[in-house]
């Protein structure tokens, strides 16, 4: 039996949208195991780093099953927000919105631990929005669950209505209309970048499936544990009863540090700085577009006139930031990147301001088309001819069926779509063209978790960003 | 020369207001560092605890002095923060207020961490308030400052309008509306409580001296670093021209925990909770008052029933968390005490909800009056009997002079009011006397530091609450 058969044709059922609940308890109740072996020389040539992976699936018992033995498995309420309450009842709440649920996964992590509290302040949903947070985390980390929820307690936020933990995702996700996939393994000492997508795309496989089975048919999921491209790749491959272009994988922090480094160079203040696209993977090869994107409504090679440094060393300082973080502060960067997830959210909840757009690792497939895209270089090649020239899957000829990050507008639906007055000229083509081809070997590395069949990784080199884990 | 001579007269010159200001750039330049010297018996009785304080006052160079010497101690503009800009020409910032400064020190530690992003977001002051961040830090801890203004900058909220990072006090406080004084030492492996308070003394003497020579006559300052209470006491009496009333010490976080406690064993949600107290010193003798505290606006007795639990185990709750949070987490609660600061604040700032109150550390001496309250047992005594007897100090009889928690109101003006209704059993004021004599026994331990001659230390016990440090 392969991953294939599981996952049934999920390029063409991305687009089944429903209103009724396509699963049943039954349904739910079955869930897939992976387990890769990596097959290699015992001595691997390390100029080689090319190895097979094949996959062999079992079921395993349903999750429910699993819970009446651990009754940990339960996502449970926590202490004073498990107290009943009537917002209507009350002067103060009677014009709230319904109840938002929301799930946050490595939620005892240091990136929740700031965006937890900004949810609950109302920062990103508003001041009449009440919120249940529910929080997915692991066994080891049930304590510091606990620990996170009381500080949460003790923070008296009105909008908080609820507060539930567990370390089983079918239980956490139910109704979710949110889901903030913040939780990875941390790259161990050694291991390969392909290694780290097996590892992590297991667990984001296994999280697509339980969106897939529990969440709200409209979840918006936005996917920050590394590698989150292709993370968010796999979980919407498991999840095909869930629009595919749902699914974020978070590029907002290299969109912000882009505008500010930009804005140093200008000698502006930050907020001149609009139209910021990153391109492509959220890793080395992305792509900081410093030709579309405008400093006081001017293209930027109009006020930043040293060229040179726009493209040799911008993208540098961009990528480079994490890393420059670490050393300054001997940590990573948790409160910037919560502050970018943040906006990432309000990105989606509130209409784009007037010809300006953002950032979001979005499904290169969501128009809607089955025919696969041209090579993307021909296309462009195309299109720099010819700007009418479009690709079926997105307008900019980029390969479909992949996590890229591409520039879009929304309307503060929750939905948006891609931005098409863009332009490319050779550099700008030539860079989105390598993230490209890097996002296409990370997809076939992880074949064996998205039901593509077996998986071959030829990753050619390590393009994690310096400071992330 | 004693500590007495250089502070002039602090009790009388407390409540001198003036709009101009008092301090010429030569007097800002002269600054006292004090060393203490503990004598003790080369084997100290553990039982006995009590230890003689001597001081000697040397006069140090002036920081600015220091400063030609060495470029750090010059606090400066960060980064992208050195933009200049013109709010008034802008259309969407020209309705905004005038720039607030606000310092903060132990900038770079993990509180901080959380409230600076607060303050920058808006959450405090409102959406139409431009903020610049004051970071206060130490020479170790400089590169761990500029990696959290990176993170500042990388998070372009549109109100930050300024962050400097600086290790000199007399530099980082100028013209600050608001200081948060957070950074203290931690207590080292076997100190004792009055090695702390000497220690971080020393360190509030001196950031009073500066804000009392630099910061706007009407800055706001709130004391985190523990021991709090007599650390904010030291603080303004080192600050003569800044009325006394506007130092606090946070006591909100314990209100907090006071009032989801309160909530989970009543069975409502944590808004029902209101008129929560906290009496007297953060520390172990601190009052969660349920006398006067309200659940839907009925007295806490009258919906717990079980009084042996409000008196015997709601204290403790309440005082535990911290601890039972850093078993739990690993780590001391950041988040929900920047929460707290953010409520403190908010508190001052927005009006105080109609019949509701709030608690904050301030000096029990701010009406306005110079004589020496009787002893407050007696005075309670004869205010139980008759209510309308007050003393000329504060509304409850508690002895003037100490940094106290109390209950307060605002106009949301930045000033507030002591609350007069409330009342007081036995039980009450028993409990309110000892935290009393615990903040009068930690005055005598700083004397030296407060301009009240030798300091003598006889604290009975150890109160630091659990989990903190």
């Amino acid at each position: 039996m392969s991953v294939a058969d599981l996952t049934t044709s999920p390029v063409t059922s991305t687009y089944t949208k429903t209103s009724s609940r396509l699963h049943s308890p039954q349904l739910s109740l079955s869930s897939t195991r992976l387990s890769v072996h990596f097959s290699r020389s015992p001595r691997p040539n390390p100029r080689a780093q090319n190895f097979k992976i094949t996959c062999s699936v079992n079921q395993v018992p349903s999750p429910v099953a699993v819970q009446t033995e651990e009754a940990k498995n339960k996502s449970e309420c926590f202490g004073v927000f498990c107290q009943t309450y009537d917002l209507k009842a009350e002067e103060e709440t009677k014009s709230w919105k319904k109840l938002i649920n929301v799930a946050v996964s490595g939620a005892a992590g240091m990136i929740s631990n700031h965006l937890l509290f900004k949810l609950a302040s109302g920062e990103v949903f508003g001041p009449d929005q009440p919120i249940a947070l529910k929080l997915l985390g692991s066994e080891r980390s049930f304590q510091a669950l606990e620990g996170v929820a009381m500080e949460l307690e003790d923070s008296l936020y009105p909008l908080l209505r609820e507060v539930s933990i567990g370390i089983n995702p079918y239980e956490v996700f139910e109704d979710v209309e949110w889901a903030l996939l913040i939780g990875a393994k941390p790259r161990g000492p050694g291991m390969e970048r392909a290694g780290l997508l097996d590892i992590n795309g297991q667990i984001f496989a296994e999280q697509g499936k339980a969106l897939n089975a529990v969440a709200s048919r409209n979840v918006k999921v936005i996917v920050v544990g590394n590698p989150c491209n292709t993370n968010a790749l796999i979980c919407l491959k498991n999840a095909p009863n869930i629009p595919a272009k749902n699914f974020h994988a978070l590029t907002r922090l290299d969109e912000n540090r882009a505008k500010c480094q930009l804005a140093l160079k200008a000698g502006v203040f930050y907020d001149k700085v609009s139209n910021m696209t990153i391109w492509g993977n959220h890793s080395t090869t992305q792509v900081p577009d410093f030709l579309n994107a405008r400093i006081n409504g001017l293209p930027v090679k109009e006020v930043i006139k040293d060229h040179k440094w726009l493209e040799e060393e911008f993208t540098e300082k961009v990528q480079k930031r994490g890393g420059v973080l670490i050393q300054k502060w001997g940590r990573s960067s948790a409160a910037s990147t919560a502050v970018s997830i943040a906006d990432a959210m309000k990105s989606l909840v509130t209409p784009t301001p007037e010809g300006d757009w953002f950032s979001s690792g979005v499904s290169s497939f969501w128009v809607g088309c089955g025919v696969y895209a041209f090579p993307f270089v021909l296309l462009r090649f195309m299109q720099v001819k010819n700007q009418a020239v479009y690709t079926n899957g997105n307008p900019y000829g980029i390969a479909q069926d992949i996590v890229f990050s591409m520039p879009c507008r929304s309307k503060g639906d929750g939905d948006y779509e891609l931005v098409k007055d863009v332009t490319f000229d050779k550099y700008l083509l030539k860079r989105i063209a390598k993230s490209e081809a890097e996002l296409l070997a990370e997809k076939r590395c992880v074949a064996h978790l998205t039901g593509e069949g077996v998986a071959f990784c030829d990753l050619p080199e390590d393009t994690m960003l310096p400071g992330e884990m």
